[in-house]
Protein backbone atom coordinates (compact mmCIF):
# COMPACT_ATOMS: atom_id res chain seq x y z
CA UNK A 1 0.00 0.00 0.00
CA UNK A 2 2.85 1.98 0.87
CA UNK A 3 4.63 1.34 -2.64
CA UNK A 4 4.27 2.86 -5.72
CA UNK A 5 5.52 2.80 -9.36
CA UNK A 6 5.82 5.52 -11.85
CA UNK A 7 7.96 5.58 -15.20
CA UNK A 8 8.81 8.42 -16.80
CA UNK A 9 10.55 8.89 -20.39
CA UNK A 10 13.96 10.72 -21.00
CA UNK A 11 13.51 13.42 -22.92
CA UNK A 12 16.46 15.56 -24.76
CA UNK A 13 15.83 19.00 -22.29
CA UNK A 14 15.84 16.37 -19.31
CA UNK A 15 19.86 15.63 -20.09
CA UNK A 16 23.13 18.39 -19.35
CA UNK A 17 26.27 18.96 -20.97
CA UNK A 18 27.49 15.32 -20.18
CA UNK A 19 24.72 14.04 -22.39
CA UNK A 20 22.83 12.04 -19.30
CA UNK A 21 20.04 13.25 -17.19
CA UNK A 22 21.30 16.22 -14.75
CA UNK A 23 21.86 15.62 -11.26
CA UNK A 24 19.43 17.73 -10.08
CA UNK A 25 16.64 17.20 -12.58
CA UNK A 26 16.97 13.95 -10.91
CA UNK A 27 15.21 15.58 -7.74
CA UNK A 28 12.81 16.77 -10.02
CA UNK A 29 12.01 13.09 -11.51
CA UNK A 30 11.56 12.05 -7.75
CA UNK A 31 9.44 14.69 -6.49
CA UNK A 32 7.03 13.95 -10.03
CA UNK A 33 7.29 10.19 -8.62
CA UNK A 34 5.92 11.75 -5.04
CA UNK A 35 3.10 13.46 -6.40
CA UNK A 36 2.33 10.41 -8.04
CA UNK A 37 2.93 8.01 -5.12
CA UNK A 38 -0.08 10.48 -3.44
CA UNK A 39 -2.17 10.88 -6.02
CA UNK A 40 -5.14 10.04 -4.54
CA UNK A 41 -5.22 12.60 -2.17
CA UNK A 42 -5.44 16.14 -4.34
CA UNK A 43 -3.44 19.13 -4.49
CA UNK A 44 -6.58 20.91 -3.06
CA UNK A 45 -6.98 18.59 -0.01
CA UNK A 46 -3.76 19.23 1.59
CA UNK A 47 -3.97 22.80 0.55
CA UNK A 48 -7.86 23.02 2.48
CA UNK A 49 -5.95 21.50 5.41
CA UNK A 50 -3.01 23.94 5.01
CA UNK A 51 -0.51 20.65 4.97
CA UNK A 52 2.78 21.28 3.21
CA UNK A 53 5.45 18.64 2.96
CA UNK A 54 9.01 20.55 4.03
CA UNK A 55 12.43 18.52 3.10
CA UNK A 56 14.78 18.00 5.33
CA UNK A 57 16.93 15.65 4.11
CA UNK A 58 17.88 14.29 0.66
CA UNK A 59 20.52 11.60 0.33
CA UNK A 60 21.01 10.24 -3.07
CA UNK A 61 23.63 7.62 -4.71
CA UNK A 62 23.90 8.29 -8.46
CA UNK A 63 24.95 4.67 -9.70
CA UNK A 64 24.16 4.84 -13.15
CA UNK A 65 23.21 7.93 -15.43
CA UNK A 66 20.11 7.36 -17.73
CA UNK A 67 20.32 9.07 -21.45
CA UNK A 68 18.48 9.96 -24.34
CA UNK A 69 15.20 7.30 -25.14
CA UNK A 70 15.75 5.37 -21.63
CA UNK A 71 12.95 4.86 -19.63
CA UNK A 72 13.11 5.24 -15.90
CA UNK A 73 10.82 2.79 -13.50
CA UNK A 74 10.87 4.97 -10.17
CA UNK A 75 9.98 3.08 -6.75
CA UNK A 76 8.70 5.12 -4.27
CA UNK A 77 7.88 3.60 -0.74
CA UNK A 78 7.35 5.02 2.84
CA UNK A 79 10.06 3.50 4.89
CA UNK A 80 10.13 5.55 7.97
CA UNK A 81 7.50 7.14 10.29
CA UNK A 82 8.81 9.18 13.41
CA UNK A 83 7.05 11.56 15.63
CA UNK A 84 7.47 14.29 13.61
CA UNK A 85 9.30 13.26 10.06
CA UNK A 86 8.95 10.14 7.95
CA UNK A 87 11.44 9.13 5.24
CA UNK A 88 10.29 8.16 1.86
CA UNK A 89 12.98 5.57 -0.18
CA UNK A 90 13.04 5.45 -4.15
CA UNK A 91 14.93 3.54 -6.61
CA UNK A 92 14.98 3.97 -9.69
CA UNK A 93 15.78 1.19 -12.95
CA UNK A 94 16.51 1.82 -16.30
CA UNK A 95 13.80 -0.10 -17.98
CA UNK A 96 14.30 -3.73 -19.56
CA UNK A 97 17.85 -4.01 -17.83
CA UNK A 98 18.75 -4.67 -14.31
CA UNK A 99 20.79 -1.70 -14.16
CA UNK A 100 20.02 0.86 -11.11
CA UNK A 101 20.00 4.30 -12.10
CA UNK A 102 19.76 6.69 -8.65
CA UNK A 103 18.85 5.65 -4.66
CA UNK A 104 17.85 7.85 -2.67
CA UNK A 105 16.30 8.82 0.71
CA UNK A 106 13.95 11.80 0.95
CA UNK A 107 13.19 12.99 4.81
CA UNK A 108 10.34 15.32 5.05
CA UNK A 109 8.32 17.01 8.22
CA UNK A 110 4.58 18.01 7.93
CA UNK A 111 4.77 21.66 8.24
CA UNK A 112 1.13 23.46 8.90
CA UNK A 113 1.65 26.70 6.39
CA UNK A 114 -0.39 29.23 8.04
CA UNK A 115 1.26 28.79 11.10
CA UNK A 116 4.97 27.53 10.06
CA UNK A 117 4.44 25.54 13.18
CA UNK A 118 5.81 21.20 12.51
CA UNK A 119 2.66 19.07 12.50
CA UNK A 120 2.78 15.99 14.74
CA UNK A 121 2.69 12.89 12.55
CA UNK A 122 -0.73 11.28 13.97
CA UNK A 123 -4.11 10.68 13.19
CA UNK A 124 -5.85 11.38 9.73
CA UNK A 125 -2.64 13.36 8.49
CA UNK A 126 -0.59 9.64 9.65
CA UNK A 127 -3.97 7.72 7.65
CA UNK A 128 -3.17 9.69 4.55
CA UNK A 129 1.08 9.98 4.26
CA UNK A 130 0.73 5.90 5.18
CA UNK A 131 -2.03 5.67 2.24
CA UNK A 132 -4.28 3.41 4.97
CA UNK A 133 -7.22 6.24 3.99
CA UNK A 134 -8.96 7.29 1.43
CA UNK A 135 -9.73 11.17 0.94
CA UNK B 1 17.33 54.29 -18.77
CA UNK B 2 15.57 51.99 -20.33
CA UNK B 3 17.78 49.84 -21.75
CA UNK B 4 19.82 47.18 -19.87
CA UNK B 5 22.62 44.63 -19.77
CA UNK B 6 23.10 40.98 -18.18
CA UNK B 7 26.02 39.00 -18.75
CA UNK B 8 24.92 34.76 -17.80
CA UNK B 9 27.87 32.31 -18.18
CA UNK B 10 26.59 29.37 -20.25
CA UNK B 11 27.05 25.99 -17.81
CA UNK B 12 26.65 22.47 -18.34
CA UNK B 13 23.11 22.01 -16.89
CA UNK B 14 21.62 24.86 -19.16
CA UNK B 15 22.01 22.24 -22.29
CA UNK B 16 20.29 19.18 -23.54
CA UNK B 17 20.58 16.58 -26.00
CA UNK B 18 21.71 19.00 -28.51
CA UNK B 19 24.91 20.14 -26.47
CA UNK B 20 23.28 23.92 -26.87
CA UNK B 21 20.84 26.05 -24.74
CA UNK B 22 17.75 24.69 -24.46
CA UNK B 23 14.64 26.51 -25.81
CA UNK B 24 13.56 26.81 -22.36
CA UNK B 25 16.16 27.26 -20.55
CA UNK B 26 16.39 30.47 -22.72
CA UNK B 27 13.48 31.87 -21.51
CA UNK B 28 14.77 31.57 -17.76
CA UNK B 29 17.75 33.54 -19.06
CA UNK B 30 15.47 35.86 -20.52
CA UNK B 31 13.30 36.36 -17.37
CA UNK B 32 16.81 36.54 -15.34
CA UNK B 33 17.60 39.66 -17.22
CA UNK B 34 14.36 41.34 -16.93
CA UNK B 35 14.75 40.81 -12.54
CA UNK B 36 18.14 42.32 -12.95
CA UNK B 37 16.55 44.98 -15.85
CA UNK B 38 14.30 45.96 -13.03
CA UNK B 39 16.66 45.45 -10.02
CA UNK B 40 16.13 48.81 -8.55
CA UNK B 41 12.73 47.68 -7.66
CA UNK B 42 12.81 44.92 -5.09
CA UNK B 43 10.47 42.36 -5.03
CA UNK B 44 9.16 43.48 -1.61
CA UNK B 45 7.80 46.78 -3.03
CA UNK B 46 6.11 45.24 -5.81
CA UNK B 47 4.45 42.06 -3.30
CA UNK B 48 3.44 45.14 -0.55
CA UNK B 49 1.65 46.87 -3.67
CA UNK B 50 0.36 43.31 -5.16
CA UNK B 51 1.42 44.50 -8.86
CA UNK B 52 2.56 41.27 -10.50
CA UNK B 53 4.13 41.15 -14.31
CA UNK B 54 1.80 38.67 -16.60
CA UNK B 55 2.77 37.70 -19.73
CA UNK B 56 0.85 37.13 -22.41
CA UNK B 57 3.01 36.76 -25.37
CA UNK B 58 6.69 35.59 -26.47
CA UNK B 59 7.83 36.03 -29.73
CA UNK B 60 11.16 34.37 -30.17
CA UNK B 61 14.17 34.06 -32.68
CA UNK B 62 16.61 31.52 -32.12
CA UNK B 63 19.34 32.58 -34.37
CA UNK B 64 22.22 30.35 -33.05
CA UNK B 65 22.72 28.71 -30.01
CA UNK B 66 24.96 29.45 -27.23
CA UNK B 67 27.46 26.57 -25.79
CA UNK B 68 29.42 25.12 -23.23
CA UNK B 69 31.93 28.24 -22.12
CA UNK B 70 30.11 30.67 -23.51
CA UNK B 71 28.84 34.36 -22.01
CA UNK B 72 25.70 35.93 -23.38
CA UNK B 73 25.21 39.26 -23.32
CA UNK B 74 21.70 40.26 -22.88
CA UNK B 75 20.57 43.58 -23.76
CA UNK B 76 16.44 44.53 -22.21
CA UNK B 77 14.71 47.25 -23.36
CA UNK B 78 11.17 48.55 -22.95
CA UNK B 79 10.19 49.28 -26.47
CA UNK B 80 6.06 49.75 -26.09
CA UNK B 81 3.95 51.17 -23.65
CA UNK B 82 -0.19 51.22 -24.33
CA UNK B 83 -3.16 51.19 -21.69
CA UNK B 84 -2.58 48.37 -19.85
CA UNK B 85 0.29 46.01 -22.12
CA UNK B 86 3.92 46.39 -22.86
CA UNK B 87 6.59 44.96 -24.05
CA UNK B 88 10.25 44.78 -23.55
CA UNK B 89 12.45 44.05 -26.34
CA UNK B 90 15.97 41.54 -25.86
CA UNK B 91 18.78 40.39 -27.78
CA UNK B 92 21.48 38.18 -26.72
CA UNK B 93 24.94 38.26 -28.08
CA UNK B 94 27.69 35.61 -27.47
CA UNK B 95 30.21 37.96 -25.53
CA UNK B 96 32.92 38.44 -28.00
CA UNK B 97 32.09 37.53 -31.03
CA UNK B 98 29.24 39.40 -33.15
CA UNK B 99 27.11 36.71 -33.19
CA UNK B 100 23.50 36.79 -32.23
CA UNK B 101 22.10 34.32 -30.17
CA UNK B 102 18.52 35.48 -29.93
CA UNK B 103 16.13 38.15 -30.33
CA UNK B 104 12.84 38.26 -28.32
CA UNK B 105 9.78 40.61 -27.77
CA UNK B 106 8.00 39.85 -24.59
CA UNK B 107 4.64 41.63 -23.81
CA UNK B 108 3.17 41.46 -20.67
CA UNK B 109 0.25 43.16 -18.75
CA UNK B 110 0.65 44.11 -14.84
CA UNK B 111 -1.97 42.56 -12.69
CA UNK B 112 -2.97 43.20 -9.27
CA UNK B 113 -2.70 39.82 -7.59
CA UNK B 114 -5.31 40.78 -5.22
CA UNK B 115 -8.19 41.17 -7.31
CA UNK B 116 -6.62 39.32 -10.57
CA UNK B 117 -7.58 42.69 -12.52
CA UNK B 118 -5.50 44.26 -14.99
CA UNK B 119 -3.93 48.16 -13.64
CA UNK B 120 -4.16 50.38 -16.20
CA UNK B 121 0.11 51.80 -16.80
CA UNK B 122 -0.24 55.30 -15.80
CA UNK B 123 0.90 57.18 -12.57
CA UNK B 124 3.88 55.95 -10.47
CA UNK B 125 3.23 52.35 -12.28
CA UNK B 126 4.44 53.81 -15.20
CA UNK B 127 7.07 55.76 -13.92
CA UNK B 128 8.51 52.55 -12.50
CA UNK B 129 8.29 50.40 -15.45
CA UNK B 130 9.83 53.17 -17.48
CA UNK B 131 12.42 53.98 -14.83
CA UNK B 132 12.06 57.13 -14.69
CA UNK B 133 11.32 57.25 -11.07
CA UNK B 134 13.06 55.71 -8.07
CA UNK B 135 11.66 53.81 -5.32
CA UNK C 1 -2.39 11.40 -38.30
CA UNK C 2 -0.55 14.78 -37.78
CA UNK C 3 -2.32 15.39 -34.61
CA UNK C 4 -1.84 14.57 -31.25
CA UNK C 5 -2.51 14.63 -27.53
CA UNK C 6 -0.23 14.57 -24.23
CA UNK C 7 -1.60 15.29 -20.89
CA UNK C 8 0.46 16.63 -18.36
CA UNK C 9 -0.64 16.88 -15.03
CA UNK C 10 1.09 20.58 -12.97
CA UNK C 11 2.88 19.64 -9.86
CA UNK C 12 4.20 22.09 -7.03
CA UNK C 13 7.34 22.51 -9.37
CA UNK C 14 6.16 23.96 -12.55
CA UNK C 15 4.61 26.83 -10.72
CA UNK C 16 6.77 30.03 -10.12
CA UNK C 17 6.32 33.09 -7.30
CA UNK C 18 3.08 34.03 -8.94
CA UNK C 19 1.77 30.32 -8.02
CA UNK C 20 1.01 29.89 -11.79
CA UNK C 21 3.22 27.55 -14.47
CA UNK C 22 6.47 29.79 -15.32
CA UNK C 23 6.72 31.00 -18.68
CA UNK C 24 9.76 28.98 -19.39
CA UNK C 25 8.13 25.75 -17.76
CA UNK C 26 5.55 25.88 -20.62
CA UNK C 27 8.06 25.37 -23.32
CA UNK C 28 9.27 22.53 -21.17
CA UNK C 29 6.12 21.08 -21.33
CA UNK C 30 5.15 21.84 -24.79
CA UNK C 31 8.37 20.05 -25.46
CA UNK C 32 7.49 17.32 -23.86
CA UNK C 33 4.31 16.77 -25.90
CA UNK C 34 6.44 17.21 -29.48
CA UNK C 35 8.18 14.31 -27.79
CA UNK C 36 5.15 12.30 -27.78
CA UNK C 37 4.31 13.33 -30.97
CA UNK C 38 6.82 11.74 -32.60
CA UNK C 39 6.86 8.83 -29.90
CA UNK C 40 6.73 6.28 -32.97
CA UNK C 41 10.42 7.25 -33.57
CA UNK C 42 13.02 6.46 -31.37
CA UNK C 43 15.69 8.62 -30.60
CA UNK C 44 17.90 6.36 -31.69
CA UNK C 45 16.33 6.04 -35.06
CA UNK C 46 17.40 10.34 -35.52
CA UNK C 47 20.53 10.06 -33.75
CA UNK C 48 21.89 7.51 -36.25
CA UNK C 49 20.76 9.42 -39.08
CA UNK C 50 21.99 12.30 -37.18
CA UNK C 51 19.22 14.36 -37.76
CA UNK C 52 18.08 17.04 -35.20
CA UNK C 53 15.12 19.26 -34.57
CA UNK C 54 16.55 23.20 -34.16
CA UNK C 55 13.38 25.53 -33.58
CA UNK C 56 14.14 28.90 -34.89
CA UNK C 57 11.28 30.75 -34.15
CA UNK C 58 8.12 30.08 -30.79
CA UNK C 59 5.52 32.54 -31.10
CA UNK C 60 3.44 31.67 -27.48
CA UNK C 61 0.07 33.14 -26.32
CA UNK C 62 -0.48 32.85 -22.97
CA UNK C 63 -4.70 32.88 -21.93
CA UNK C 64 -4.65 31.42 -18.79
CA UNK C 65 -2.80 30.22 -16.12
CA UNK C 66 -2.27 26.71 -15.23
CA UNK C 67 -2.35 26.15 -11.49
CA UNK C 68 -1.63 23.10 -9.08
CA UNK C 69 -3.75 20.58 -9.76
CA UNK C 70 -4.31 21.37 -12.99
CA UNK C 71 -4.20 18.62 -16.02
CA UNK C 72 -2.84 20.35 -18.99
CA UNK C 73 -4.35 18.74 -22.28
CA UNK C 74 -1.82 20.03 -25.05
CA UNK C 75 -2.49 19.34 -28.82
CA UNK C 76 0.24 19.15 -31.60
CA UNK C 77 -0.24 19.35 -35.17
CA UNK C 78 2.14 19.92 -37.68
CA UNK C 79 0.53 22.91 -39.67
CA UNK C 80 2.92 23.86 -42.44
CA UNK C 81 6.15 22.00 -43.94
CA UNK C 82 8.43 24.42 -46.36
CA UNK C 83 11.38 22.98 -48.01
CA UNK C 84 13.74 23.07 -44.48
CA UNK C 85 11.05 24.69 -42.27
CA UNK C 86 8.18 23.39 -40.74
CA UNK C 87 5.66 24.58 -38.37
CA UNK C 88 4.05 23.01 -35.49
CA UNK C 89 0.95 24.11 -34.04
CA UNK C 90 0.24 23.57 -30.10
CA UNK C 91 -2.69 24.55 -27.63
CA UNK C 92 -3.17 23.51 -24.29
CA UNK C 93 -6.02 23.44 -22.48
CA UNK C 94 -7.35 23.33 -18.50
CA UNK C 95 -9.00 19.44 -18.25
CA UNK C 96 -12.87 19.95 -17.58
CA UNK C 97 -13.23 23.39 -18.68
CA UNK C 98 -13.08 24.85 -21.83
CA UNK C 99 -10.68 27.37 -20.55
CA UNK C 100 -7.18 27.46 -22.92
CA UNK C 101 -4.14 27.98 -21.05
CA UNK C 102 -1.86 28.91 -24.11
CA UNK C 103 -1.31 28.35 -28.29
CA UNK C 104 1.92 28.14 -29.33
CA UNK C 105 3.26 27.79 -33.13
CA UNK C 106 7.03 26.43 -33.40
CA UNK C 107 9.32 26.60 -36.45
CA UNK C 108 11.95 24.40 -36.84
CA UNK C 109 14.75 23.40 -38.98
CA UNK C 110 16.03 19.36 -39.50
CA UNK C 111 19.48 19.84 -39.60
CA UNK C 112 22.43 17.40 -40.15
CA UNK C 113 23.93 17.52 -36.59
CA UNK C 114 27.92 15.80 -38.10
CA UNK C 115 27.72 18.41 -40.97
CA UNK C 116 26.20 21.40 -39.53
CA UNK C 117 23.62 21.63 -42.61
CA UNK C 118 20.01 22.17 -42.97
CA UNK C 119 18.05 19.36 -44.48
CA UNK C 120 15.96 19.59 -47.27
CA UNK C 121 12.38 18.10 -45.88
CA UNK C 122 11.87 15.92 -48.32
CA UNK C 123 11.84 11.74 -48.90
CA UNK C 124 12.14 9.54 -45.94
CA UNK C 125 12.41 12.45 -43.32
CA UNK C 126 9.44 14.29 -44.89
CA UNK C 127 7.27 11.20 -44.41
CA UNK C 128 8.85 10.78 -40.58
CA UNK C 129 7.79 14.15 -40.13
CA UNK C 130 4.32 14.07 -41.36
CA UNK C 131 4.19 10.27 -39.81
CA UNK C 132 3.01 8.91 -43.51
CA UNK C 133 5.73 6.04 -42.81
CA UNK C 134 6.57 4.07 -39.99
CA UNK C 135 9.83 3.41 -38.95
CA UNK D 1 42.82 28.18 -1.91
CA UNK D 2 40.28 25.74 -2.07
CA UNK D 3 37.23 27.79 -1.09
CA UNK D 4 35.25 29.96 -3.13
CA UNK D 5 31.69 32.38 -2.51
CA UNK D 6 29.29 32.82 -4.65
CA UNK D 7 26.02 34.97 -4.15
CA UNK D 8 23.18 33.97 -6.27
CA UNK D 9 19.83 36.17 -5.82
CA UNK D 10 16.72 34.34 -5.40
CA UNK D 11 14.18 35.10 -8.45
CA UNK D 12 10.58 34.16 -9.28
CA UNK D 13 11.35 31.27 -11.41
CA UNK D 14 13.23 29.67 -8.37
CA UNK D 15 10.33 29.25 -6.51
CA UNK D 16 7.23 26.44 -5.99
CA UNK D 17 4.24 26.10 -5.46
CA UNK D 18 5.51 26.70 -1.36
CA UNK D 19 7.11 30.18 -2.71
CA UNK D 20 9.93 28.86 -1.47
CA UNK D 21 13.52 27.66 -3.50
CA UNK D 22 12.60 24.12 -4.51
CA UNK D 23 14.81 20.97 -3.80
CA UNK D 24 16.00 20.36 -7.59
CA UNK D 25 16.43 24.21 -7.88
CA UNK D 26 18.75 24.00 -5.17
CA UNK D 27 21.30 21.58 -6.88
CA UNK D 28 21.36 23.68 -9.86
CA UNK D 29 22.38 26.63 -7.50
CA UNK D 30 24.95 24.02 -6.23
CA UNK D 31 26.01 23.29 -9.26
CA UNK D 32 26.66 26.84 -10.58
CA UNK D 33 28.97 27.62 -7.42
CA UNK D 34 30.92 24.52 -8.14
CA UNK D 35 31.35 26.37 -11.57
CA UNK D 36 32.90 29.52 -10.24
CA UNK D 37 34.99 27.35 -8.25
CA UNK D 38 36.53 25.88 -10.92
CA UNK D 39 35.80 29.29 -12.60
CA UNK D 40 39.98 29.46 -13.71
CA UNK D 41 39.55 26.98 -15.88
CA UNK D 42 37.56 27.15 -18.86
CA UNK D 43 35.38 24.37 -20.20
CA UNK D 44 37.43 23.85 -22.97
CA UNK D 45 40.48 22.87 -21.26
CA UNK D 46 38.19 19.91 -19.67
CA UNK D 47 36.80 19.07 -23.04
CA UNK D 48 40.26 18.71 -24.58
CA UNK D 49 41.30 16.33 -21.78
CA UNK D 50 38.10 14.54 -22.42
CA UNK D 51 38.17 14.94 -18.36
CA UNK D 52 34.16 14.58 -16.84
CA UNK D 53 32.80 15.55 -13.23
CA UNK D 54 30.46 12.41 -12.26
CA UNK D 55 28.55 12.76 -9.22
CA UNK D 56 28.38 9.90 -6.69
CA UNK D 57 26.30 11.04 -4.19
CA UNK D 58 24.38 14.24 -2.28
CA UNK D 59 23.66 14.51 0.73
CA UNK D 60 22.00 17.63 1.20
CA UNK D 61 20.23 19.32 4.52
CA UNK D 62 17.87 21.59 4.24
CA UNK D 63 17.69 24.08 7.04
CA UNK D 64 15.52 27.03 6.47
CA UNK D 65 14.63 27.81 2.49
CA UNK D 66 15.22 31.02 0.93
CA UNK D 67 12.28 33.21 -0.37
CA UNK D 68 12.11 35.82 -3.33
CA UNK D 69 14.41 38.98 -2.53
CA UNK D 70 16.84 36.86 -0.38
CA UNK D 71 20.47 36.57 -2.01
CA UNK D 72 22.06 33.27 -1.31
CA UNK D 73 25.54 33.18 -0.61
CA UNK D 74 27.55 29.91 -1.10
CA UNK D 75 30.45 28.43 0.26
CA UNK D 76 31.95 25.82 -1.78
CA UNK D 77 35.22 24.01 -0.40
CA UNK D 78 37.00 20.83 -1.00
CA UNK D 79 37.04 18.69 1.88
CA UNK D 80 38.08 15.13 0.70
CA UNK D 81 40.44 13.87 -1.63
CA UNK D 82 40.62 9.93 -1.78
CA UNK D 83 42.22 8.01 -4.42
CA UNK D 84 39.64 8.35 -7.21
CA UNK D 85 36.79 10.53 -5.74
CA UNK D 86 36.42 13.74 -3.92
CA UNK D 87 33.91 15.97 -1.82
CA UNK D 88 32.81 19.25 -2.38
CA UNK D 89 31.36 20.93 0.69
CA UNK D 90 28.90 23.64 0.38
CA UNK D 91 26.71 25.97 2.74
CA UNK D 92 24.71 28.40 1.69
CA UNK D 93 23.22 31.57 3.95
CA UNK D 94 20.63 34.09 3.85
CA UNK D 95 23.06 37.43 2.69
CA UNK D 96 22.32 40.22 5.87
CA UNK D 97 21.42 37.09 7.71
CA UNK D 98 22.91 34.57 10.36
CA UNK D 99 20.43 31.96 8.54
CA UNK D 100 21.82 28.47 7.01
CA UNK D 101 19.36 27.57 4.00
CA UNK D 102 21.06 24.79 3.21
CA UNK D 103 24.76 22.47 3.39
CA UNK D 104 25.71 19.74 1.65
CA UNK D 105 28.53 17.31 0.94
CA UNK D 106 28.81 16.58 -3.16
CA UNK D 107 30.82 13.22 -3.89
CA UNK D 108 31.96 12.47 -7.21
CA UNK D 109 34.87 10.89 -9.69
CA UNK D 110 36.47 11.80 -12.46
CA UNK D 111 35.89 10.17 -15.29
CA UNK D 112 37.65 9.78 -18.65
CA UNK D 113 34.68 10.67 -20.74
CA UNK D 114 36.11 9.33 -24.18
CA UNK D 115 37.29 5.69 -22.23
CA UNK D 116 34.13 5.76 -19.41
CA UNK D 117 37.04 4.38 -17.23
CA UNK D 118 37.31 6.17 -13.87
CA UNK D 119 40.79 8.79 -13.25
CA UNK D 120 43.07 8.53 -10.64
CA UNK D 121 43.55 11.60 -8.47
CA UNK D 122 46.36 12.38 -8.98
CA UNK D 123 49.47 14.75 -10.79
CA UNK D 124 48.18 17.77 -13.23
CA UNK D 125 44.49 16.11 -12.43
CA UNK D 126 44.87 16.59 -8.48
CA UNK D 127 46.84 19.99 -9.19
CA UNK D 128 43.73 21.68 -10.80
CA UNK D 129 41.27 20.07 -8.61
CA UNK D 130 42.87 21.17 -5.18
CA UNK D 131 43.30 24.69 -7.16
CA UNK D 132 47.31 24.73 -6.76
CA UNK D 133 47.87 24.96 -10.31
CA UNK D 134 46.90 27.39 -12.87
CA UNK D 135 46.48 26.46 -16.32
Amino acid sequence: MNKSTTEIKIRGYHLDAYQHVNNARYLELLEEARWCHYEDYPPAYFQEKGWGFIIVNININFKGSAVLGDTLVIHSELVKIGNTSLTIHQEAFIKGSERKSIEADITFVMMDLRTQKLLPIEGELKSLLTRTAKV
